[in-house]
């Protein structure tokens, strides 16, 4: 399994594709990069029937792994963690490891969703959209401030590099592209700055992708 | 650790904490249950002041073995089922349990934070809320009924129960409560049926909580 070359369906700016491909890259697995365009959706593109039988869903990421298709980034995450072993992005102490994934959740099930879910922001509607964005993140981030209060080191938890900081640097980057006053979270912003240096964060950055339009390099 | 006896703070209602009791009743694990009531969040009550010293964020489930608080309910039931090993919730497969947790993200990330966070339906308003219900439990179980298809057997994942059911149990609740049309979705009926008629089930089931008032019985 693990000695077949992985395929990842992503979109450059999606919060949940770049989540795991810190994760592919913090590893060092090597993959094939295939861009699904998520604002085209009802495109009948070459990729993107290929993509609709690989995955019914129709959501990024998706990771194919010989005839496997794996969905829902933390699941996938979970996954590489665990048969891709080196790199280690979880600690070995189980209460650390709760830790780590209580981190995961209120990013991933308490912010994102409620700030990038696309059918909720429909129904937001464009007007109210920006502060609703606002609203949520900022609520998001006062939690995980808190939280983060307790358990950071140099990292989201401790010293080292978690799963946990693979999710909140996209959120943060989301914070910053809507302009969320990240001066209020020095602990968040303190964190995001030791990450922005690694290599699995660059190399895996939205304007690192094939599919980034010029403009936004 | 895991020979202290938990404390579990807990709401009738809430499905993560649902969520949690499922697992704890699967396990025979025995607890202290405390309620918090959510709907008197402000209030100081003596459980309250305790338990916002536990737990600052203030949210239900909470667990508490020993001198360690642990919130969020998908890593506490990790938490639980690496400490508490007996009864498992997670397949040895890889690939199957990456399948479990899938399900579970679909549930915890996907459906119950767009149709129950208190926060969403506030700013929603209550005019509008029941719809807003309907529309994001449906568009979920749509993708759910796709997802579960194509690997349930008497449960959501094969023919054992797993983590995805103890998610999927609360939110058919929620469904059922407001009154989602669930004939649209056969195979999440048929899951739900196995599953109501299992102890765990019924024991952790919000009518048999101590803090379900008299009337909701």
């Amino acid at each position: 399994m693990a000695s077949q070359k992985p395929v990842l369906y992503s979109y450059f700016r999606s919060s949940c594709s770049w989540r795991v491909r810190i994760v592919l890259a913090h590893k060092g697995i090597e993959y094939d990069y295939r861009p699904i365009n998520l604002l085209k959706k009802g495109q009948c593109t070459q990729v993107g029937d290929e993509f609709k039988k690989l995955n019914p869903m129709g959501q990024v990421p998706a990771l194919v792994i010989g005839d496997k298709t794996f969905t829902q980034s933390l699941s996938i995450m979970e996954y590489l963690e665990e048969v891709y072993p080196q790199n280690p992005l979880l600690p070995k102490d189980p209460i650390l490891k709760a830790k780590v994934r209580e981190v995961c959740e209120v990013i991933c099930s308490g912010i994102q969703p409620l700030q990038q879910n696309s059918s909720v922001l429909q129904r937001v509607g464009e007007e109210k959209m920006m502060e609703w964005r606002h609203f949520f993140i900022n609520k998001g981030f006062i939690a995980l401030e808190e939280l983060l209060s307790g358990c950071s080191g140099k990292y989201c938890v401790g010293d080292e590099v978690t799963l946990a900081d693979c999710c909140l640097v996209p959120q943060v980057y989301n914070a910053n592209r809507f302009k969320v006053d990240l001066s209020q979270f020095p602990v968040i912003s303190g964190i995001h700055q030791a990450l922005s240096g690694l290599n699995s964060v660059t190399a895996s950055h939205p304007s690192a992708q094939p599919d980034c339009p010029p403009d936004l390099k």
